[in-house]
C-alpha cells in the first residue's frame, strides 16, 4: 500500500475553491464528476505524480456536509492505489486496522474504494482504491 | 507548483505511530530527524512518489503539540516542492495568498520551507519546500 493516488480536500463552495486552487497549483481541473453513492461532487487537479481531488456535499446528508459541520474546510483523506483491493483489506484487518463497509463501493475516477477508520490509523481518514477493469 | 513532495501527519507518540504507519504501509521508516526550530521530531516513510512525514513535538511549545490539543492527531500539511521558494513566495502573494514567515526556514529532511496560511487555503496548511543546494 505504497502508491498515493490523492488527497481529498472538503470544500463549502466548489466554484470558489476550484478558482483558489487553480491559482495555487498553476493548473485548472481537469474533471468534475458527481458521486451520487456519497453525494458529493468532486473535481480533480493533476499534480506531478498525484491528484488533488475536491469534494463538496451535493446534500446535507453527504459525509462531506458532516465533515464540514464538525471539522471545518480542510484536508479530509489521503487515498492510496492497490492492486488488489480485497487481499488488502483482509491483510489490514489481520494488522488490527478497522476496516469501514467491507465491501467496496465504485467511488470518483472509476475506482473501487473503501476507508479505514481514523479511529485506528491517528486519526487519518485512508482511502484504498482500485481502478475498475 | 505542482509537485506534491509529502503529507505531514501529527502524531502524539512517535514510536507508537511508527509501527502503526510501518504496518499500515508496509515499509519501515527510513529517516529520524530532529527539527530544533520547530521543536518537533520527524520520521519519514517512502511511498510510491512521495514521503508521508510524521510530527510528535518535543515540547509543549511546538507547533504539533498546538495543534493536537486543538484539532486531534491527524492530518497537519500538504507539502509541495519548488524549483525557486522566493518566486513562488511572491506569486503566490500576488494571487492573494497569506504566507506565514516569509523568510524560509530551515526545516527537515534538508529543505527551505514556508507555509501558506490555512485561512487562504480552504483550512489546509500548505507547505512550500525547496532543496537546500
Amino acid at each position: 500500500m505504497k502508491k498515493m493516488d490523492h488527497i481529498g480536500i472538503a470544500v463549502k463552495d466548489m466554484d470558489f475553491s476550484n478558482a483558489l486552487f487553480e491559482k495555487l497549483l498553476g493548473v485548472s481541473p481537469y474533471k468534475l464528476e458527481e458521486v451520487e453513492s456519497e453525494n458529493v461532487l468532486t473535481s480533480f487537479f493533476k499534480t506531478d505524480t498525484n491528484k488533488i481531488e475536491l469534494l463538496s456535499a451535493i446534500n446535507p446528508e453527504s459525509p462531506i456536509a458532516k465533515f464540514i459541520e464538525k471539522k471545518g474546510e480542510g484536508i479530509h483523506h489521503i487515498a492510496f492505489e492497490v492492486e488488489n483491493i480485497q487481499d488488502e483489506i483482509q491483510r489490514l484487518k489481520a494488522e488490527g486496522f478497522v476496516v469501514l463497509d467491507e465491501i467496496p463501493k465504485k467511488g470518483a475516477d472509476n475506482k473501487w474504494v473503501v476507508f479505514l477508520h481514523p479511529k485506528s490509523t491517528n486519526g487519518v481518514l485512508i482511502e484504498l482504491c482500485q481502478s475498475v477493469k
